[in-house]
């Protein structure tokens, strides 16, 4: 992708192009950059050209050069650009973990989805190039204007729906906004909102009165609001595994004791789950049940159950991240339900079915609860805008929320029939049955090191390493069904498989 | 307040009176209620009357009867209803402190303003009746249709203005919405307010680009941002008192160490702030430079260039809550103009001035910490919704929050001038010279209790203790110079005083 038509030399291209992807993280403090000779194999330039822009890179203070080591990304502090855990932060990797893997790599009936699949060439020391940042940033700014193979919601054009602005108009005249933007209104969110949602939660089962649900800025802020309540730093958690970064980060920044629980089809594993709950006694399992990202994998009955056994016989709360409710089959096993909120908590918003950037998420809690999430919420944000809350809750009491989600699923389920076809054609296996939204892929080859190939052609990958508690490289990586329906993204991506391979 | 014509009898009356403000937690759980003689004699009903009355609270398990010492309500965890500080949180009253409040005692010319003022009688080991959450959650839910002296913001009369609603239908045509509704947007917030607060900042002689501009639910939440990326649990953080009740009780959830630091006239005190560095090595402080909460008071320069001097000396940041900005005189003295955002950071929103429930805040801080502070925000909310931000950029960018807050600022002066007539008319003396919104006002009695009996008649007041952060009573009161304009609630005042004192 370096030419020599640009305006800038071909040292100053390459100077930017590692500028660009050292300042928005895309490249990891700590991590080296390639060496000069094969980074020039790589690019297709002379070993002086790379010397040059390296050289560059020193200058402007990106880069450390190590004595004979190479060239190093300069350290700087941040909580998810690290490969280490952070100081105070630990991740419980202690004989049952080690067991419930090893046990995971002798199973051969299921695949294994274990992000921590290693094989002997990536134990290298060096620190994996890419990191938890690229694809959460890549989540907001596209790495170019071809379809994101590692995008966590649908594109723009597939939620684009007229009924999303009759919603807002009808909130915004001057007698209704006048209403309820004077005040700060009520800190569990809007009344219709919540009534709105009471009724929904009842139509998947779970009985819950609009004085159980709070509001919040999106399900991330919600996942934020449960676990600053009822978790102190230096808490055990348990997080399913693989699982998605933003949750580890968050978890990892607010200085709580990960304990990864290997996920299976039916559900996380329950033997690891009551290990970790003998020795470490965890307050809170953060859990998701349907579509469970990235894998798709669906809870059974008996593990729900179970896991409520567990919960109670331990006394920790579970979580349930319901984000992609609105895709699920229907009957789909949700905690909640079989809990009845006793246990349970039941977290999920409008980003992945509406409209991401209205941010309008909440929760569903135990009654003893309710007042202690919604201090948290207070104390973080005092109140959040009933504008939005009002329109989501038109949409959904209109039943145009329904309506646009039967025609999301069918969309989705054509193209996800077009993209497994797809990367089966292109060498890839699937670690576990394609569902939803996501495909859990096996390349065969480092997903990191994929990933910095598929970057100079300008698609944003999600490497395996994203999805495991400690960032291990892996194998697996996990793709968006909306977008890897076409052909050319499958031909580069081959080419570049058998490059790093 | 209790009347025999009601459906309800007299102990029932009495029994919701108490479960309501138990509910509310406006009663601190293990607050005693008062004795049956002296609630008979408050309420002018008959002792059976009150007995009938605790018993129903008993019964429904509001209450807990203490054998020979009376009714107690209920502990239930919460950790701003405490009124000792949750376990893992301290705050430093070490020998610093009780010099700093001793020698503020003896000081004559200026009038202490320490909510430390504890007259002998206060000393009684019974907890404060009245606690945080009654401010906090009385500025949600109004205790009655009568103007609140408590309230922190402007009556919503004031606000009302048509260029909000017209701002609003302007971005939320079909077109503009669906442009910036169907993705997460940018995380930084959205670029035409980040524009708009970055030209606004340099009328104050801030100086700040737009990439050091990110936007927040409400100004609260650019505080929790801040202190989330700054701070680790115990770590020490220098708080002015008093001081804003909700930023005690956010960093003690947070479980920070809090060093309160005595506010002066002219800025928080130096010799005291120089010796917590010492000692505690702080990583922060809070600080209201502007129209300080609740005493009104204006930072001089020459603290600001001190403080400042300090900073850099003892290597820590100094987060500047602007809240009251929009009402401030011209040439307020700003830290973060002084220094240039090198240590310190701006945080100011719009609560105060345009819509409350809208919930747009925002940060200005130094280029090296803008990376962080994202993050923080990322795992917080991901991003927040830009069709507000946009809607208050046209408001700054068309001239209409500036005549707004011409407007308001003369309205405003006007109620202090009615205002400060009644208070020193009914025997209030000002602890500060009346500035801004807020009167700090010496009732000469408990504000805790008068507070109690004042809340009878349907007056929701600020008593000192709120502004603590050990919550020590105190005879000072916060009033709302807009919402105490009116001769009737300072007769009421009057007598309920003489019946404390």
């Amino acid at each position: 992708m370096l030419t020599k038509n640009s305006t800038l030399s071909l040292s100053e291209q390459l100077r930017d192009r590692f500028a660009q992807r050292i300042q928005s993280r895309l490249l990891s403090a700590g991590a080296r950059l390639p060496s000069v000779r094969q980074c020039a194999q790589q690019q297709g330039v002379s070993p002086s050209t790379v010397v040059a822009a390296y050289d560059q890179l020193l200058a402007l203070g990106l880069v450390e050069s190590r004595r004979n080591r190479g060239f190093y990304v300069r350290e700087f502090t941040n909580f998810y650009t690290k490969n280490q855990p952070v100081s105070g932060v630990s991740i419980a990797y202690d004989a049952i973990n080690s067991a419930a893997n090893n046990a995971n790599h002798l199973e051969t009936n299921a695949p294994s989805v274990s992000a921590t699949q290693t094989p002997a060439t990536m134990r290298a020391p060096t620190p994996a190039p890419v990191n938890a940042a690229m694809l959460i940033r890549g989540m907001f700014r596209q790495a170019g204007p071809k379809p994101q193979p590692g995008m966590g919601v649908f594109p723009p054009e597939w939620l684009d729906n007229p009924f999303l602005s009759a919603a807002v108009r009808k909130v915004t005249t001057p007698a209704a906004l006048k209403q309820f933007s004077l005040e700060y209104g009520d800190p569990m969110g809007d009344a219709n909102l919540r009534q709105s949602l009471s009724n929904k939660l009842a139509q998947m089962n779970i009985s819950a009165a609009p004085s159980q649900i709070i509001s919040t800025v999106g399900a991330t802020h919600a996942l934020d609001v449960v676990s600053r309540t009822l978790l102190r730093a230096g808490d055990a958690v348990m997080v399913e595994e693989p699982g998605w970064a933003v949750e580890f980060a968050r978890l990892q920044a607010l200085g709580m004791q990960i304990l990864p629980v290997p996920r299976r089809a039916d559900g996380p594993d329950l033997d690891v789950m009551a290990k970790y709950c003998d020795i470490h006694k965890p307050k809170l399992m953060v859990s998701v049940s349907v579509l469970h990202n990235p894998t798709g994998y669906m809870l059974s009955p008996h593990s729900a159950h179970r896991m409520l056994q567990l919960a109670n016989e331990h006394n920790f709360h579970i979580m349930e991240d319901d984000s992609y409710s609105h895709i699920a089959p229907d009957h789909a096993t949700r905690l909640c339900a079989l809990d009845g909120l006793q246990r349970t908590i039941y977290v999920s918003g409008f980003a992945k079915i509406l409209a991401p950037n209205w941010r309008v998420g909440y929760m569903a809690a135990p009654e003893d609860l309710i007042e202690r999430l919604l201090d948290t919420k207070l104390l973080a944000t005092l109140t959040t805008p009933a504008l939005l809350e009002k329109a989501i809750s038109l949409c959904i009491d209109q039943g145009q929320l329904r309506r646009h989600a039967t025609s999301i699923r069918a969309k989705l389920a054509a193209a996800r029939g077009r993209t497994v076809k797809l990367a089966l054609a292109h060498g890839c296996t699937f670690a576990s049955e394609p569902a939803g939204l996501f495909g859990w892929v096996d390349t065969g080859v480092d997903t990191d090191q994929l990933a910095q190939r598929m970057l100079d052609h300008g698609y944003l990958l999600a490497p395996g390493a994203l999805f495991h508690a400690s960032r291990q490289p892996s194998t697996l990586m996990r793709i968006n069904f909306a977008t890897t329906q076409n052909a050319e993204f499958w031909k580069v991506f081959k080419k570049k498989v058998e490059s790093v391979g």
